[in-house]
């Protein structure tokens, strides 16, 4: 079926029920990141594979609306599917939900309440009353109409002992119930999958990549019932978490389970990512509108969450390191293309003690590829790699001592003087605000210029932040955390940094046509000195991997930039050392990590 | 009368009125940051003559809330007056709200109406109600007592001409109203005194160093009503504003006014501002919360106003230059003080065309002096000069072309290796601020670490902004634009940066008991390339004053800062070079300004 008989055959039913504009999300039950492919309507709607979009389809059009990231994966995937790309955020663009409105004016726009949140509903409703319309929850459309659509995932879930997480059950519902006490709530309704995870030490495997359990939990003041598909619970799990007070009930036993909440009940809950459908489910109750406690507690890693995490990301190094001797080495003298080399790097991390999966889509993309900040080699475009160039790899892994994520750039063999500029001046962002010191009260809002400076010095922006926090085996993109410039409804850049919490600081330059470049480090905030100013704060480094040397104009970087660059490759040499096979790799490491 | 014996006679008649708290802010019926003196009730009160704080007469205790520019001043003037200074912001210092309101608890405290924005007055009997305590309106409790307090100020008021303001008063008052429509007002009260000004383009002299006139204005969909001291109008000024469509009438006409507007009528007013007493005479009335559309209009200064700041710049520069040649040249050779300095300043800037009086109180503070940020040199602390140490002079005029702030450290003699240290690290913070390249979008929360960062890398930080506003010819500290890093409820932090906004640049360090260092200079924002990233905005130095290279240490200095500091001095030479006086100040200027 192409993208253009899909979109009809959708669209056909949609007039009978006479819904003027539909709204596809890409988005499950569980405002989740990344979603399992079960969710995933309007990627088979519309042909477009990237994490992030919407579709809004109307009588004659159909737009699909993403984020700079995409835009040109987004072009190449939606040529000839009679879909129109919007740029979001660029000149002239509309918001998806004024672009809804106006198609759905004086009549009725629709949506599945399955898969957005209450906020966004009363919203999106909002806009469309201005417009003389209603919006209209329509269920789930695709059953019907996507034959071969998956099944909803079956991964087992398994029991994250404490020695990797550092802290009980038990401990982190009273902590819970705490916050729910000082909100005056009766009930926590919780339907992130991470902040479940997190709060029950249990893990699964039903989004790729992100070792979650599609489940619901709901906090009592006495229990916890955590609904989920029972088959994936097995009797040793449910024990030792009745052990700590919480029951297993089935997974589609939340709605009913919430529809019977005694009237007036206060219930805690976010409702920017509950989702419109739970909270019509809750409407006897009284909603006490709050982030979910477990977002700040476990952005915040505690002692041992990053002891282990120090040794996953020395493993994760060594995997990277070796990688890159292995390229250096290898390149122009055997055949190899950018999904060879990510199946080398998987191969690599797969020695590493404590594995289990990578932690996103490996991004492995040579010249022009990585001018695309997510890209993904397809069998398509899967590049053959020569002894030239810049080869960009961004990559991670999940292990049982946390979730990694790293980006390195590597010279290939010759590079042009302008990537070298390019590579320095990135490399230069990553390390301004590696080195921040900066009073406790800032958030990401204040820093980010730091890296971002540099680049945009040279008269170029990267359309993305420069920093996400990072889960512990749970997702890649963790928040509250995070360095961005500018504000967003759906992020909480007023997050101020504490000790404990971990950012990536991943800076980057995307000429379209020609290259891309990003270094990436994730940096652990910790306190420093603390005297009659305040308490003052910085970072650590705890991404382990050198950054290719072979790239870099050293007169283009500063007396301190260059210590700076000088101490991490000190660190990066004296931690990986020991892991080197053989003298040569033990010889090309300290070479490779030399002072400039 | 001794503080002990003013306060001991406030306390009383409050005890008899059971009063248990009262709140005596620095304030007067327009939002003023500078206040006329008949308001100075908390400075006649409790002695502390800072521009900043706020007093809390309990029945035994009194405590003086002001912010970090004040410690040092305060603590000194407090000194045995038995009132005690909470140090505002330091660790174990209440909210202001929150100690009247435990005062207060189970009783009623009083305040003002007439000196308390709406908002306040909310907000604080909010926290007495959460103590059992009431909020009583007092009315003004001082002329009885204050037996020799200044009258309301009587300065005739003036028409700034077109060629002045750039625009006419007609064409504002088009703008307002077209503000008012899209809010959906019918009619715009305006209490605060430089959005009047600016909006009609007049100026008086009412306020120390702001020449603003005491009154209110409304805006009505066809009409707009001016109310002032009728004796400050003359016939001509009358008839020039009647011919733009606005009516004066009398001071006091605003409370009967505003209670027999028609029960029901939109009024769009800044509830942070407008007097709580104003608001109460509104009540029939349907407010609408929105910032007074002038605000934002007059921060945005226009072709002819930023033409004419130039100009004002220029001759301001010159006064600081031959300043600061006198100073080097006759520092140890002839008696002089902080005080006779600020004399031979004000005499330098009166021989500058278009000069009307300081913009503000000048700072001219020698050695530890200076560790007092707003520090106000008194017979009892005019130090002596001698040839060598730092001193910082923070000084500004009022032009008919603009309103000016300079600071300048001078180095008089021999000054440490600490001090130089010191020194080159406010001039790297000021340059990197100064010369900071963003997109669109960006506010001061984004930019403020650009130059608080390299002070804040030596574990030290100035307790205040990086930078203001300016008024063109009005307030010298002007909203909503400036450079902090962390919201505070009554600023705009989060203004976005516009071409055309003035703003200063003047990060410090300040030692207590040693040295005090500034660096200033104001910088007028500006468009640079537009691609296909958005539009890059920058600044442009406006201020033209030589920076003491005597103090400064090159190799601190990165070589783009050099770079900076150079072009900027080369900038100052060709500027001012014609206006010395004499081959052996020219010479001077070319040696002060010379590259490094």
């Amino acid at each position: 079926m192409s993208i253009q008989e899909r979109v009809a055959a959708f669209r056909q039913p949609r007039a009978k029920e006479n819904k003027a504009a539909v709204f596809v999300p890409t988005a499950d039950s569980h405002a989740s990141e990344y979603i399992a492919d079960h969710f995933k309507t309007r990627q088979w709607l519309c042909g477009f594979t990237g994490s992030a979009g919407t579709l809004v389809v109307g009588r004659q059009e159909a737009a699909l609306f993403t984020d700079g990231r995409y835009f040109i994966q987004a072009e190449r995937q939606l040529a000839g599917s009679g879909v129109t790309l919007m740029r979001m955020g660029t000149p002239g663009v509309p918001e998806v939900e004024d672009y809804v409105a106006g198609l759905a004016a004086g009549a009725t726009g629709g949506v599945d309440y399955r898969v957005i949140s209450e906020k966004f509903a009363t919203k999106l409703s909002g806009v469309l009353k201005a417009h003389q319309a209603k919006l209209a929850d329509t269920g789930d459309w695709f059953d019907a109409l996507w034959t071969d659509r998956p099944p909803m995932p079956t991964a087992p879930a398994f029991r994250l002992d404490v020695q990797y997480a550092g802290r009980s059950t038990a401990d982190k519902l009273a902590a819970i119930r705490e916050a729910m006490r000082e909100a005056g709530a009766q009930l926590h309704v919780v339907n992130v999958l991470d902040d479940i995870a997190w709060t029950l030490n249990v893990r699964g495997d039903d989004v790729h990549c992100t070792p979650v359990v599609m489940s619901y939990l709901t906090v009592g003041q006495t229990d916890a019932v955590w609904y989920v598909d029972m088959q994936k619970v097995d009797a040793k799990l449910a024990q030792s978490l009745a052990d700590e007070g919480v029951t297993v009930a089935p997974y589609d036993a939340i709605d009913a389970a919430l529809e019977a909440v005694a009237p007036g009940t206060a219930v805690m809950a976010d409702t920017g990512k509950l989702t419109a459908r739970l909270c019509a489910a809750l409407k006897a109750a009284q909603i006490i509108e709050r982030p979910n406690p477990a977002m700040r507690m476990k952005a915040v890693k505690n002692e041992v969450e990053l002891c282990n995490l120090r040794r996953a990301h020395v493993r994760d190094g060594v995997a990277v390191t070796r990688l890159m001797y292995w390229l250096k080495r290898n390149v122009g003298h055997m055949p190899m293309t950018e999904r060879s080399v990510e199946e080398k790097l998987l191969d690599l991390r797969k020695e590493q003690e404590g594995f289990l999966s990578p932690s996103f889509d490996t991004i492995c993309a040579y010249r022009s590829n990585a001018a695309m900040m997510h890209y993904k080699a397809t069998e398509a475009t899967d590049a053959e790699l020569e002894p030239r160039d810049l080869l960009l790899i961004d990559s991670g892994g999940q292990y049982l001592e946390g979730t990694t994520d790293i980006t390195r750039t590597f010279a290939l063999g010759e590079v042009t003087r302008e990537q070298k500029q390019h590579f320095t001046a990135v490399l230069c962002s990553m390390l301004n605000l590696a080195h921040a010191k900066f009073l406790h009260g800032c958030t990401g809002l204040n820093l980010d210029i730091l890296s971002r400076g540099p680049i945009w010095d040279l008269g170029i922006d990267y359309r993305c932040g420069t920093g996400h926090g990072v889960g512990y085996l749970l997702s890649v993109h963790e928040g509250p955390n995070g360095f961005r410039w500018h504000r967003s409804p759906t992020r909480s850049e007023d997050t101020v940094l504490e000790a404990g919490m971990v950012t990536t600081d991943e800076p980057g330059i995307y000429i379209e046509g020609s290259h891309g470049i990003r270094t990436e480090n994730e940096l652990v905030c910790v306190e420093l000195e603390k005297n009659e100013y305040g308490q003052f704060m910085g970072f650590e480094p705890i991404t382990c991997a050198p950054i290719d040397l072979d790239a870099v104009i050293p007169e283009q970087m500063n007396a301190r930039q260059r210590e700076w660059l000088n101490a991490y490759h000190a660190f990066v040499r004296e931690t990986l050392m020991d892991f080197m096979q053989g003298e040569a790799e033990k010889a090309w490491l300290c070479q490779v990590t030399r002072a400039i």
